[in-house]
């Protein structure tokens, strides 16, 4: 008895390890409703306050600042330099309006450069082109997605940013130590190197990808089918889609850029625009490819259940198929009527075992036959 | 015997909660075999009555009236100021014709008006622009699918709804306080606010629809199996399809919108409507997605179904696999021959059971390795 | 031992009503190999006999005749009056000849009026406009696919129709009881009531299949699995398909007839044309729409049958789990072995009920939990 | 044990018809790695020979010749009569050569001529136009894809098969019984003739996809699941996509025919052209539609596997859910304790009965509720 | 005791035999965070040194030439012959830096040369047009893809390869022993000729991809369901997707050389490469019905496993529903009640296996009427 109960105590304890899913919430895609022009933050970075990171440089000289309020930066601006004004922290609008009264941006330019759900788009203004995209990079194993905005004027280039941290450290050392050519380029070269920075990260997501959809894969194979890998494959359709989402239009921004016959915009850094709209076309195609893999995973994971499902089956019908005949038999030979021939007769036990072993043998050959076994 | 009648009972008890579905009986999409151009409501909103609120304002004065005729509004149609006509209520087709020919409105543009089938749409003529959009928003936790139709002039605004209720009292608010740009534009920008306002709403309208997504794949995984599950997906789907069918339309006519060169919209509402464009573009977008990802949710919950089903096939074949080959050895030793050696031997019960205990345990073993445990 | 043979029989007796299918054996698409620019009729309406119904009228004047041979209705052609001939039948390819001939005909026109695989098409030649559509109707409760061809000329126009009872009884009735703009207008507007009679007959076709894909919803939840089902979606397949062959070329016919130039065509009737197109793209849009539902409603079956999959291997495997180990232990004592200690001692039957109860419970605890119940 | 064993021959015999497959390998596509230019012949009809066949004819004579040498034929060539030659057999490269050198075909026409992995296309040279098609016809119950070459000069065409037998019989009698317009027609007419030969078989044999699909229909209902219908499917998918690989290219070649604007051309054959058209539309829509009938199949076919599957599994349910708890109460009083109260009275075997009917009833009425029966 | 266990081994020792896979890691696509116009080999072809072949030929001679460093080459150009330098290797980017310089490339032609992750494109500089494709061919039984940059100038081709081994060996030997156009033509027929046998090599390829398809359709049907077929059809996909990145841009690229109207390309090489443009058009379209049929496959493979588990099913529910009633009226005689009055009868042991038999006749009966057997 105790057998039974301790075998269906470790029935009962398997179950036990459940199965924990966090399902993110996600936030509002747009603050509906309110006055259009009208500048709201509507993202969930919590950055406590603005920070503004000044660099100063053209081939001779290089300055770096940092502040917390615009006016300090506006002596940096002149003729003769790149300025590149890079903002942390959207939520604190006042000191954001300030910079934008300075350059004099257009209110909608305003509300989209805090409006985090804005989708990438470029939109050339007399002064100026605004640029808005999505930087996805990895932030404690997370991916994290950062709605990013660009201002590139004559001579500066105006970054606005969610929170700290960012995909541009490369390009600051670069500047700093004057490696390639960017000290002796103009700002729509760093235009350039920060899109490239940008879409350089974007490689690196996705390969990302591509290594959880193979390790999924492996998994779907080796490990028993549970609810974990469904959520898995379903969670990695939604950061396809999400990354995709990133991606696919800034593809239309760069190849307007690319098209574009703006003053603000060398025709040397044209050859380097069309490298990055290379890149970009590669990127849309590997997250097609990768799509298809992911959509893929789903019949694949149906079809090992099946076949796990199948296994199962098998065992139970060729134990079944072999016992309950057997079983049977003997039940036979323990009903009670009076009379019952083989009873009296001094072999018929052991005849009757033998005729079990051959129903046994010509079960596991029937089963052998039909490749079961 | 009481035991089992009762195990009985409780399976059939288990059976009586049963599924309620609520399918809606979708509406004639157009009346048909009507003469082109004579006006029938086919809605299905019980408005008894039409009413009409009017709103005249420019910078410097604001009015606002209600009235059931159209008779009485008209006093309010001067050069200097912007009037909004809200007509509630497309049943009572006299009252609507009255103002139909006040503003010499081709009969096709009636016919639409009141055709609550009609699907987004803009049409220019003479002197006014024709919109038909359609509001979507939530009341009494359904969303609600209201036929808007809009006529603007060169200082009117006509907007013609089915019933009362809408998502236009931010606006009236703004007209009010004279908050943001409002009072000091004209009708073009009335418009622009309008069509940011329903805009606005589809942005609610499918945050919702990500909610309900979100919580059915939580339930995928938590709750048991039922058609319930199939019958939600399912509504998701129609609700997703009836969602696109609004707002896709109406892409084209806010693209057509920002093409146009009419002498009815400003070329300072042509940057407002661009940003309308930007959102309606970010809406189709997110429609698309979560149209995949209610696609993907039928396979998820297939998978789910199978991995369950496969649960409980293990355990039947683990009891089965378990007990019907000790049952065929307890039912060798229950025959009656008279010659049975082993039934003499004083300890041959003690032995039976050590055999079939290591049978049980081979069986786990087995199980075991095999990851079924 | 009667009870199981009367059990038997009530599933034999269960298996008696067999599904019954009557696939249609769809008829040749058209007839190879002829002369091209032959006439041959390959439709399977059987109409004995060609009928010819001329209406004659103008805002003035209105006469109507019927006739079996064209020549009869000549007479009625002249300047002043449009002039409608019906032709129903198109068997009959001599009179059809005869009416081809008089109004000088291209032999390829003639060829398409007869052939009735021919699709929704329009083609401006010299004189005339030939448009080629498909009229949908109910019909004894099926859905009636009739060939229909129009020549549209100055004041005349003719339309043939493969058998009796077509959707324009409301046009005819409209001109005679001079309802609506028609008997004031010339021959285009004519073509344009025709069409959207075919049009708004498409919504009610539309509007049906939409009834049937939602009562099929509801027996997939509420009746048992069945083939039935299965066929049922594959008809509500084909007949989308049907029907959309039948609307989309239809679609371009609209479009192109609404960005012609021809002489044959008023700028007034332009208005309602557009109108025409508006209401063609709405029926396209609504045949996606339920075409994706009735893809979908496989899908859901698939999930329901898994579901009631899902409970009867849940039934079984409860049964089988509680009742084998029992019937074990019964076995047990049902062995004769002569040295079995607990056959001896007085309370062990009541004790092994006390066992057997306990296990009983156990078992329905671990369902319970497993949320099996 | 006699009839346990006969049970198991029956089983093993059944598996004795076992399903032939007969894949197919397809050819090469290409022969790769060959100099540009160089005619070789990689398709795989046997044909020993090439045949030559000369039809020479106007309106007022008509002369036919067969040659195996292509110089036999040169005399029919002359300004006033249209010269049809035919090859039958791709293999003897020489030959085909002579008569390439006679009308100085391009080398990569003649490249193409031998090529039959080459698709269709049409291309347009000094003096005559390069057409390829496809036949589809049924030879021997299978469908035939045979490579066809056209060139077409003023008053000659040339055509160039693969082996024996095509689909041109009815227009050589056209020629020689001098029906229809063929005969007063120069080349151009002869050209449109053998393509809408080609594109009337087109229909042949779309139509017996569609009674294929029908059949296989039909037998996914009445027949027990097997491979073979999988196979099937794959077959019908298989031949679905070579017949529009065969046909989406020509339609191409139809369509540029019909805007082409060469001398070779006259404007009657125009019209003629397209009509050619409108059919070749008509079975790319066909072929889309049977298309996504044969994609459904796999899905029809699940789901009734899927209830076939719960039928089994329903019997086995009920089976097991009402002996096996009558198997345990009969287990209860084959135990042999000594002391079980209910052996001793004396109706308790009749109580028994009484008790199991009971429960059979209750459960046959539990499966009735559930509707399993 | 010994059959049990013997049968437990059979089947634990039938598990021992597992599934091995080879998951291949792909490499980083693209070297992130560089500065752009930075060489860097991102391949993973391990090639110790980069190696110059050099061929000089024109109508009269011919000379070849190997070496490891770009000056010893450079003696060979001059106006009157065709220069093609091979490099193999791509590692030693010092030495490619020389080439490049010699030949005044710009940097980012240079990065594109050595970045393997770059996607087919053609670009047109001044003085020479730069392609990128991919090389697939077979080596050592694995697909292998290979980097492959053309430079084409007046009188010059340079190729860069990643590493020995090319498909370009046919055009080696026709150079040397002149056959063909080959060593009459200058630089751009050379071209013509390495891209026609690129392209010839991708019809090998998927000649082979579709030998596997239908190897694996095959096994669908005889070999026992197992993950590795599962397996192998996610390694098509991922095959098929990976050969059609390689073809897809490249069409675009021979589709772009077809236009362009560049002094490089002569008139004649026109034609050849229009011919080229057909035979990439012929890949993509077998790729994409591969692709499709890929797809299928899985489908396929689930519909298998259906029927085998239905097959597995009935075998169960055959044997359970013979045998388990049999069993229960063995048990219900095995039951010791005093008072069973059939228990004394003589005959009535012989009587109730005629029941039994009567039983399993009438259940085979219903088996055979389900059409089970």
């Amino acid at each position: 008895m105790r057998i039974i109960l301790t075998f269906i105590k470790i029935i009962i304890l398997s179950m036990a390890k459940r199965r924990k899913l966090m399902l993110r919430r996600p936030k509002t895609t747009k603050s509906a409703n309110q006055i259009p022009g009208t500048m709201t933050y509507v993202g969930n970075k919590e950055s406590s306050e603005t920070k503004l990171d000044v660099i100063d440089y053209n081939a001779e000289r290089y300055e770096r600042f940092s502040s917390t309020t615009p006016e300090d930066a506006f002596r940096f601006v002149d003729e003769k330099s790149v300025t590149w004004f890079n903002i942390d922290g959207l939520s604190n609008i006042e000191e954001i309006e300030k910079l934008g009264d300075y350059y004099e941006l257009h209110p909608l330019v305003m509300e989209d450069i805090v409006n985090t759900g804005q989708r990438p788009k470029i939109e050339e203004y007399q002064d100026y082109l605004f640029i808005v995209a999505k930087m996805l990079y990895y932030k404690n194993g997370e991916i994290e997605n950062e709605h990013l905005s660009m201002i590139v004027g004559k001579n500066y280039v105006l970054t606005f940013q969610e929170s700290d941290g960012d995909v541009f450290d490369p390009i600051r050392e670069r500047i700093e130590t004057a490696k390639g050519r960017i000290r002796t380029r103009s700002a729509d070269y760093l235009m350039f190197a920060l899109l490239d920075s940008i879409i350089d990260n974007y490689f690196l997501v996705i390969d990302d990808m591509s290594d959880r959809i193979e390790a999924l894969e492996e998994s779907l194979f080796t490990s028993r089918p549970s609810d974990d890998i469904t959520y898995e494959i379903q969670d990695l359709k939604r950061n396809i889609l999400r990354i995709r989402r990133a991606v696919f239009p800034l593809r239309e921004v760069i190849s307007r850029l690319e098209k574009m016959d703006s003053e603000l915009i060398d025709t040397h850094t044209g050859n380097f625009i069309r490298d990055l709209y290379d890149h970009i076309i590669q990127i849309s195609e590997n997250i097609d490819i990768y799509r298809e893999m992911i959509w893929g995973l789903m019949d694949m994971y149906m079809t090992t259940i099946s076949n796990k499902m199948n296994e199962v089956m098998k065992v139970l019908t060729i134990m079944a198929s072999i016992f309950i005949p057997l079983t049977f038999i003997a039940g036979i030979y323990g009903m009670n009527f009076e009379y019952i021939p083989e009873l009296q007769w001094k072999y018929s036990y052991f005849v009757l075992w033998g005729v079990m072993i051959i129903v046994f043998l010509l079960m596991l050959y029937y089963f052998k036959r039909k490749k079961w076994l």
